[in-house]
């Protein structure tokens, strides 16, 4: 089957420029002193880091030898094209026959204002990665593709979405005007008509409160009729306000990714059977051209939050499709000056991430096409570590970690156990792709990071990690201690250290994004710990849902009040409300209720290790795997499970069992 | 007064890509199998190095004091942009007021298919290239402007091309067709008119020969009749064949930039009275969004023939616009990942064109701009040279120097200069940006380059240097030797010898391009050979234009017979009939028979040094300068020397003498 090809990582660095460069301006300057510096709401609102656009240049080439004679055809998006067969050139859109025997095609084009991308139909030369590149840049590395362009009449410049009406479930008069409530959040078109009205402004709020507080709103939609018909691009909200008592009709039509959701779970308690699809559905509205932070304010890829959403995506989608995009639109072009989003955290997790993404899904031509991009990021990484090779924080350098209070005099130590879990995937990744040196190298600067960080930032007094060794304070934060127990930096003795004193002292100041929670439930799980986790849905997630949240906010505080759980970052309705980041509960459920992950990359080994969890009672639930679903029910006596796959052990008090495929297998607890 | 501006390059970047897309293929497969195969003419032909686009996310700042009230106003190509005064943000195409004091204001923008462009409106805050990039890339660097976009009107994506109509001197039917005959080359859109004819194929000939010869015809304009009328882009060529007895109208619209000929020469010899105007008209077609090596085939810019260009340019139009762009074309963007056009040599005269641009106009600007460009050049150069510093070939290095065989085992003699010669260069643009260290390490790489090259490559033997001190062959060519005798690299003594046993020595293959010929030339002029010089003119230039050249070719073998002199690169017409390089005649006529040539930067100081040439008699002519023409007039008895500028010495035998200002200087010889 044939499939659109372009330079590796065009596709998604083109459509990555569009969408970073979508946000708009979401605060109105209140201290205005003239009415036009009031109003900056929807005006443009630069990216805060460098956009790389797609090569407009591009040369691709495959030699096979072919055992019967095919007819190939070139389509391509550009006039700009040719396609070279054995050294003869020929236009696009026409049928060449290839004999047996060896040949060579070469295709090349030039598209200024996006990409080239071409579609070879043909047996053999069917256009997919296998496809070379020959400009010099990247000479070699395969050609891109994507599962969702492969009908020859697609337009890679268009990123295909799907459409569905939504209907408002309630529409009021009120401020002699009309609200309308979509019933949960959406990101959707809107189109007004109207016989009436020339031009109204739409308030549009994630909350009542904030589609009504028009001076505050932030996202405002400045609807200029058109023979009576006024339609949005795709925008989030949940309601709608239109100021008018003039006659109209408001319609919306959700703008989605069809991802199925693969994994489900199913329990006796209703709270979390809701929770879950709250949180499915956080996910479904922010997977998109890659996997988005926010639908409301940034809409951009942020490597730290889409890091999770793969993770949740293993226990929800399974879509490598999505995992891919992320992955390449973080990277960006050539040259590399700046840590991705400008965050020094945020591009260990891009290296940690390529590793979990084979270990889920085992693909390893992606890992072999991203290779040399992984290589380029160390370069850039280890450009900027001190003599001794651990981080250091340069000029311009964003870190991050958490929205929390650091001693960030000197190195943070989060930040050291972050690089040194890159380093180690990295050195997984040379491995898989015939670098043996490289592969040692990296493991051994892996284990020096991790033994310095263990002699310096270790403090007896506090029995736990410190944000600084410099600074002498031993200021105590949970995010180190976090990711030292997540991936089992240190001794036995310090981890049961780090849990007395850091995760259960509540002088230590808690965590408050979804998140770090995300990475604190983890960890407390990975340690058997489910009842801190349990505990965190019911009071943390449960909290925002008892506030009438349909999606998962970007923060929570249970001790702030009415509309300040909207603030954030200064501005009265800051903050998002449907956050990606928030969507943890899906993998935390996946991974240690049902209790399913790969032990071997790609689920050729893989456990299912139930655990009973008094919050949750009885459940069932399905996890993707990459030939289908994993079917786990537990019930007071007994586990079944039945897998589409052989490689399975499950893993019971009672004894472990070989999980046979498509058989169920029954086994008292 | 505002002009548009941009990221720096950005401009350069896109018309760039743009014209080094416009290439097509001009042969055609003759050996075809199919009636398809055989016709490629017409059709896209890729760039052969990688060819950059522009910088897509662009913020620009500027912080000052304004003593008066001012009004700004921002203008741009892209609704993506805003402009943000003392915080507050804007729209575009909104008038704000600043009150005395200091200000600071940032524009952003965004543009997907070219490249963001703003437009300020103002006094102090006008938009020029005071305004500094605030992007990460290249942060601090000034913006990028152009004198040729200064009116808010201006569409900075459409190159401002003039047009004027051009007639045929001819029309004849010929092979059941006609054939126009424009007296001379031409760059022109093509216009036919029928209401008999719908599609036509139009064949463009440099020579006659070349439009007849519809089999091998290299530019054919496959012609669509849109209601009676088809239109082509510009495209090169003397004669139009057209092949149909049908009724029509053939019309011609020069495409040219307007760049005025402020130098001029006019002597007792009508032969190069003609060869300096065809030289000059060679120039004009060439002279475009960048200087072109010729007009029929690639229309690239290529350094070396640049820089051949930038030389003539100084002695001709004095147009630094053209210069500034070229410079920048070459340049391309981030990463550096191959030589100039994937040549070294051509790497090396970009550098040296740098400074050689600043000792004739000046322009203190320019060298500050490109500094950190040029930078960026020198550490990919000093990325690929020998342990000890010297040239070395490397993988996917193309090493020219010229059309010719060179003994290359081993780096080559030339290239060694030539990289002596940018150090040189590069060291004093160091200077000049108040970097003394850096100025004086690329001194001394030069000065050890230069130093390397007389002890590994001098043969005693041969009385010259050799290509290679690897081969033992001590197989000599001119080029490094006349390069050596340019830049003054070895003694006097050895000057001597090469003159003698290289120079004047039959047995070594000559020049056969106009390219090299200009060095030759350039330097026997410089150490006072005229003869050598107006020899050549006559019988190499003369040669071409006895066989009827109106443009100055590519390449010239007065050996070869009729079209034989038209084949090149194994194609039958391939050769460019008008081709940049062969333009020297007025820079060597300018420099040595005018005698006129900066001896501090920008003319703050400079030489006339007329020298009588037999083969001239007497003549008059004008060099131009920053701030006006150099005249100067020689007869047999007296010199006539009227300069705009203080700071010329006349030299002439009976001695030297002080030019003053707008004054007549008479001196006799």
């Amino acid at each position: 089957m044939s499939k659109w090809i372009w330079f590796p990582g065009s596709f998604e660095l083109y459509h990555s420029m569009l969408l970073h460069n979508r946000r708009t301006i979401a605060r109105r300057y209140k201290d205005a002193k003239s009415p036009l510096m009031g109003e900056t709401r929807s005006m443009y609102y630069q990216p805060m880091w460098e956009v790389s656009g797609p090569e407009h240049n591009v040369v691709l080439q495959k030699e096979a030898t072919i055992d019967k004679e095919e007819t190939i055809e070139m389509l391509s998006n550009t006039e700009y094209s040719l396609i070279n067969v054995d050294g003869v050139s020929y236009p696009r859109n026409v049928k060449i026959k290839l004999s047996k025997g060896q040949h060579k095609v070469v295709v090349s084009g030039f598209n200024a204002e996006a990409f080239p991308a071409f579609y070879i139909k043909g047996n053999v030369f069917a256009s997919n990665r296998s496809y070379t590149v020959l400009n010099r840049m990247r000479r070699g590395q395969n050609a891109g593709e994507s599962e969702l362009y492969t009908d020859e009449n697609d337009k890679v410049e268009i990123f295909k979405f799907k459409y569905k009406p939504v209907k408002p479930v309630s529409v009021r008069k009120v401020n002699r005007g009309t609200l309308y409530d979509f019933g949960r959040e959406q990101f959707a078109k809107l189109t007004l008509k109207s016989s009436a009205i020339k031009k109204v402004t739409l308030f549009l709020g994630e909350s009542e409160e904030e589609a009504l507080d028009t001076d505050y709103t932030q996202i405002v939609l400045n609807a200029e009729m058109q023979k009576g018909a006024y339609t949005s691009n795709a925008v989030a909200f949940r309601y709608v306000f239109i100021p008018t008592t003039k006659a109209h009709t408001l319609s919306a039509k959700l703008e989605y990714l069809p991802i199925v959701n693969r994994g489900c779970f199913k329990g006796a308690n209703d709270f979390v059977n809701k929770l879950w699809d709250i949180c499915a559905y956080t996910m479904l509205l922010n997977s998109r051209e890659g996997f988005f932070d926010g639908i409301k304010r940034d809409r951009w890829i942020w490597s730290g939050d889409a890091y999770q959403s793969y993770l949740v995506n293993y226990y929800l989608g399974f879509d490598k499709e999505i995992v891919k995009r992320t992955i390449r639109s973080l990277r960006g072009g050539d040259p590399i000056i700046h840590h991705m989003n400008t965050i020094t955290d945020y591009t260990f997790f891009w290296l940690i991430s390529i590793w979990e993404y084979y270990f889920y899904t085992g693909d390893k031509d992606f890992i072999h096409d991203i290779y040399p991009d992984m290589k380029d990021v160390l370069a850039f990484v280890e450009g900027r570590l001190s003599r001794d090779g651990m981080f250091e924080t340069r000029p311009g350098d964003w870190v991050f970690i958490d929205w929390s209070t650091f001693d960030s005099d000197g190195p943070l130590c989060a930040e050291q156990i972050l690089l040194a879990r890159a380093y180690e995937c990295m050195s997984n990744c040379a491995k898989l792709n015939n670098e043996p040196e490289e592969a040692v190298r990296c493991k051994k600067r892996s284990d020096a990071i991790k033994k310095k960080v263990n002699a310096l930032y270790w403090s007896d007094k506090k029995g736990g990690f410190v944000d600084s060794y410099t600074s002498g304070k031993e200021n105590v934060t949970r995010h180190a201690n976090i990711l030292a127990l997540l991936f089992g930096y240190t001794t036995k003795e310090r981890e049961q250290s780090i849990i007395k004193n850091v995760i259960y002292n509540k002088k230590i100041t808690p965590i408050t994004t979804p998140y770090f929670e995300f990475f604190e439930l983890d960890a407390m799980c990975k340690i058997g710990d489910f009842k801190y986790m349990t505990d965190m849905l019911d009071s943390y997630w449960g909290g925002m849902l008892r506030l009438g949240a349909t999606t998962i906010w970007e923060e929570f505080d249970p001790r702030k009040k009415g509309i300040e759980h909207y603030e954030m970052y200064g501005g009265k309705y800051e903050k998002s409300l449907c956050h990606a980041w928030g969507a943890s509960p899906i993998y935390l459920l996946g991974k240690y209720a049902l209790g399913i992950k790969p032990t071997a990359p790609g689920y050729e080994a893989y456990e299912v290790r139930p655990n009973k969890m008094a919050f949750l009672g009885n459940f069932e639930g399905k996890v993707p795997c990459p030939a289908g679903e994993i079917f786990v029910k537990i019930t007071d006596d007994d586990v079944r499970v039945k897998s589409p796959i052989d490689g399975g052990t499950l893993v019971l008090p009672s004894g472990t069992y070989k999980i046979e495929k498509n058989k169920e297998l029954i086994a008292h607890w």
